[in-house]
């Protein structure tokens, strides 16, 4: 049987959802949480996860997605009744509060976390202030200038669409076809100096998201201006965009099936 | 001249602003930003800091007001021509990331964080939902079951105006007036069940915003009805109120003067 779950977790902790070969002191999302479930069922059975989107180190969820296949036998055994009660049974064998398991269910087993999502949806968090903060600290891009935001909206537009996004995709990328369809940039300016920029496709390039938060935010310093943007997109070189924007920032908010 | 400061800080870290008794693990807020100034200033003066209000250990704020005094030399030396620079000094030598200075300015030597203010704003989250948490841990009271919001409201319409509240007062307190006035409280529900409830007064007992929101938690969980907060306070006995609310939900929003 197929299990779905959502999973929210604070990125900073882990080496991102799968193991890095250059993070060995942090453990990643995928071992600690399948750990966590064979743990649920006993600890002699090995659990695999996929996941919607692998987020890198650093990188938080709200709601990213994953399922696991487990026999009939040990499901109806323990859970079939009250599937509702999986994620208090996984957090509790996780031992760690930087992971929380939010819902459960039984799904088809057609479904599949990464191959049936319609559209993800990511949000990055801005705090634009010259002064110091407490509470967004690994949880918001702290940029110090303040930021244009008709400029940022404006350039913005340019991103939507199908387009090749070599530009906004990381280098190191093994990705063959780089051609993606952003859906919708919206970015809003909210009490506390928080700026949010939520960002919508089907999928996305490696780093795609935080390549063009750090654009969006050149865009709002001035430092380039909207109508660049589609001059960027056409040279399909990564030089061409601006830095990558911290990890930290960015939030693996929900997927749609 | 007199200093007068803003201040944000995540309480967890912190045995409280002053330094108490009991906790000898963490620094007090009061302590760590009166060596942070001194050192501003070179390290070989003594800063007195006074408050707008001392918070407890776990108590978090966006807002705090504290005022010192340093002699003019000093500070016309230093800093006479740039106060706005003041805050990023002290950070830099506070030490932590969990206090800000937010701001500084200079003001009138009648000014006294304490005894000038005439509206204290001190805001409770609680994260209402059966599912865990990662974000708002140590940030939030998690209640599980879910809450009646316009109970609450029902109930909380009887804390406002002049009481005597020693029911909700803290039995440690050293206070002699028990009489205090709320002038708001609010409470409302927003996206990512999360509830805000905003309390304003002049001045406030000892553990009494937390003590009161205790009360509306048992009202919102059916356990006491919106009626019996009027005997509640009218048997000005702390017993008869409900447990006092966690530290770690409350937030000293801001003062005005």
């Amino acid at each position: 049987m197929r299990i779905k779950l959502i999973i929210e977790y604070n990125g900073i902790w882990f080496c991102g959802w799968q193991r890095q070969a250059d993070c060995k002191e942090h453990p990643s999302i995928q071992e600690t949480v399948e750990a966590a479930i064979s743990r649920v069922f006993g600890g002699d059975i090995a659990i695999q996860l996929f996941c919607s989107g692998r987020t890198d180190s650093g990188v938080h969820a709200l709601g990213q997605v994953a399922h696991f296949d487990i026999c009939d036998t040990f499901l109806e055994n323990r859970w079939s009744c009250n599937i509702r009660s999986m994620p208090k049974a996984i957090n509790y064998h996780l031992g760690t509060n930087a992971i929380a398991v939010k819902d459960a269910s039984i799904v088809d087993d057609n479904f599949h976390a990464r191959f049936s999502a319609k559209m993800r949806h990511y949000q990055y968090k801005i705090y634009n202030s010259y002064v110091d903060t407490v509470f967004m600290k690994d949880r918001a891009w702290h940029v110090h200038k303040a930021l244009d935001i008709p400029k940022m909206l404006a350039g913005a537009q340019n991103f939507i669409g199908k387009h090749d996004f070599t530009s906004f995709c990381s280098s190191q990328s093994n990705d063959k076809n780089m051609v993606r369809t952003i859906s919708r940039i919206n970015i809003t300016r909210n009490q506390d100096d928080m700026i949010t920029i939520d960002v919508s496709a089907k999928s996305f390039l490696h780093n795609q998201v935080r390549i063009t938060v750090g654009t969006l935010v050149d865009l709002g310093l001035g430092k380039i201006h909207p109508e660049d943007i589609t001059n960027i997109i056409a040279a399909r070189d990564r030089r061409k965009a601006s830095q990558t924007a911290p990890a930290y920032g960015l939030y693996f908010m929900n997927v749609e099936y």
